[in-house]
């Protein structure tokens, strides 16, 4: 088969010039003799594609020298118990704001560290808003406040960022990283497992204001650590070197296509298109309230929940893969990411129409 | 250039056909139109890939189903911290000998969490020599011994495994794992980084007794419970399904060379070869006992010094690369793993002939 349109919430798409790229210098990387991934992390080439990509990664996103910017191991949920161990530091508590099952299992993790504050929550709704945060009950003392911004599996996204005082911010980006400008001024500390928006699976990157490194507590396991792996230009241990370089590579496909701005131009017509043409096909329907819709993430169902296995089969046979809904909510789910062309949600759209028409 | 001798210690060099395969399988992996790094860690071709990289390995190792076998992120520093947070249990003390630099690490982290006793230490003789196990102050109460058979800074390898009897055993196996045949069914857990004879950095694979399982303590972070782990299939979380990936890849290959017995017959002839070298050449050392041999990690020094750099330069030159020694240790190192070739080591043994000859 030539390149399917991969819909996968996670291992996602890659941009086919990032994946070509890679394969050309899989052997040697420009005349080493040596693949990345066989390179010392110490090496001057390693360390040169290591900078280049927090360097390109900080142009995208608009990251200042105020934050520390880290390419860690583990994924969203090994962070989830790094935040709590590294930022409660000498307060009891922190608030917390669930809007579906990733704040949830954030949530869960942090009450293993300390007291956590639920400070709004939309599971009454299924999970289909995001609570008025005039609604909120957060607390002035807490050490955090943290949020979901996109959550990957109901397809819910805040279109706002929530006013937290002086409290730091911090926000789960996996899903939502890059996709579109965001102001990271207003943030304590982001994070984003890389297998959406940045790369490979095994890296996460986080992005900390440096006045919020040192305060782990005792028992945070020394990787853990965010002040040391700062310390450490994320080489404390030998880091995750072929996921770091893939992701560089995907900031410079990024930068090409006309960095974030110009990424959610595009992805806001891509989630445009697909909501319209399910809004107006009486066959589809996504349960969001429209405001909160996500742009990466879209679920779907189908009026007929006995035609998904038929609909999943004849998805597959035109190269239209991985739409099945998580089996936490069922029906379907397009992730449509950064590298997922526009002509890909174009040939999604078709086939939906057609199915409607022959089966609905 | 063509592919060079790489002779980093870690991420080390791999086998160029199994580089090869991940080239072609780049874009497209067997017609599913997908690269292995897009797709879905639960997906049916994940599964299998992932399945089959652990049954290999089972067999190559000679793992038993007494054990479990899990595929972790973040490396053998994480471990350090994750072994005595799961295996402690109620136990005060765990026993760790120090043969060097990576033993020290493991005892510094470990110590955070519980009282370590050092049951030996060859610090004295600059770590030059494994201690009798008959001097050993090991404590039938431990929870553990932990070991490093193969110190790669140092060059220092056992040629023994330590007898813990009832104590289970815990070793760190990341510079020796899968490099000659070991009875499995002596230790209680082997953990081993992957980036020198399994794979990409940012994967550490953990073969764990079942029995050994569910002892965490309560602060452990969930991504760092061996239980969870082993519960889910190492898919508790997004794993580092390219580097899993990558890891089958090369246990395919190792068993295409014939599996660990044909292995440690290869990488014993290379590492004699280089160290029957130095040891007639008077221009060349290496301090460790002759018994305690690393058959990965060579070090080596010049008589002189001064002429380090120039060494370095007409190595780089003749594409022997990454022959500098460890920061801490000085002089020389060859780290030649599974998947160096002993036209390699040859090609080696050469050039450092060439250059005693014309500037000894």
């Amino acid at each position: 088969m030539s390149r399917a349109f991969n819909f996968c919430a996670g291992p996602a798409t890659l941009p086919e010039t990032v994946l070509e790229q890679a394969r050309d210098e899989m052997l040697d990387w420009r005349g080493t003799g040596m693949s990345v991934m066989e390179m010392s992390h110490r090496s001057d080439e390693f360390v040169q594609i290591a900078e280049a990509a927090e360097n390109d990664l900080r142009e995208l996103a608009g990251v200042s020298d105020d934050y520390a910017v880290l390419f860690m191991q583990g994924g969203a949920s090994s962070q989830f118990a790094t935040i709590p161990l590294n930022l409660l530091g000498s307060k009891a508590s922190a608030d917390y704001v669930n809007t579906g099952i990733w704040s949830k299992k954030a949530i869960a993790e942090a009450k293993r560290y300390g007291d956590v504050n639920v400070a709004a929550s939309s599971e009454d709704s299924g999970f289909t808003t995001v609570p008025d945060q005039a609604s909120w009950h957060t607390r002035a003392d807490a050490a955090y406040l943290h949020y979901t911004p996109n959550e990957t599996i109901g397809g819910l996204e805040y279109d706002f960022i929530p006013d937290s005082g002086k409290v730091p911010l911090v926000a789960d980006m996996s899903s939502t990283m890059l996709s579109r400008p965001v102001d990271i001024s207003k943030f304590g500390l982001i994070y984003a497992g890389a297998q959406k928006n940045i790369g490979p699976s095994g890296l996460v990157v986080v992005i900390i204001r440096k006045d919020l490194l040192g305060m782990a507590r005792k028992e945070t396991p020394t990787m853990m650590n965010y002040q040391v792996i700062a310390d450490n230009g994320s080489m404390y241990n030998t880091p995750a070197t072929y996921s770091w370089y893939l992701a560089g590579l995907v900031f410079k496909w990024l930068k090409a296509q006309g960095g974030v701005k110009a990424m959610g131009e595009i992805n806001y017509r891509k989630a445009k298109k697909l909501y319209d043409f399910i809004d107006t096909n009486d066959f589809y329907a996504n349960p969001i309230a429209p405001r909160f819709r996500s742009w990466m993430n879209i679920p779907f169902t189908l009026a007929d929940d006995g035609l998904n296995g038929e609909f999943l089969k004849g998805a597959n046979a035109c190269g239209l893969l991985n739409l099945k809904g998580h089996r936490s909510v069922g029906g379907m789910r397009a992730s449509i990411y950064n590298a997922m062309p526009e002509a890909g949600v174009d040939a999604l759209i078709r086939y939906m129409a057609e199915f409607a028409k022959e089966r609905g």
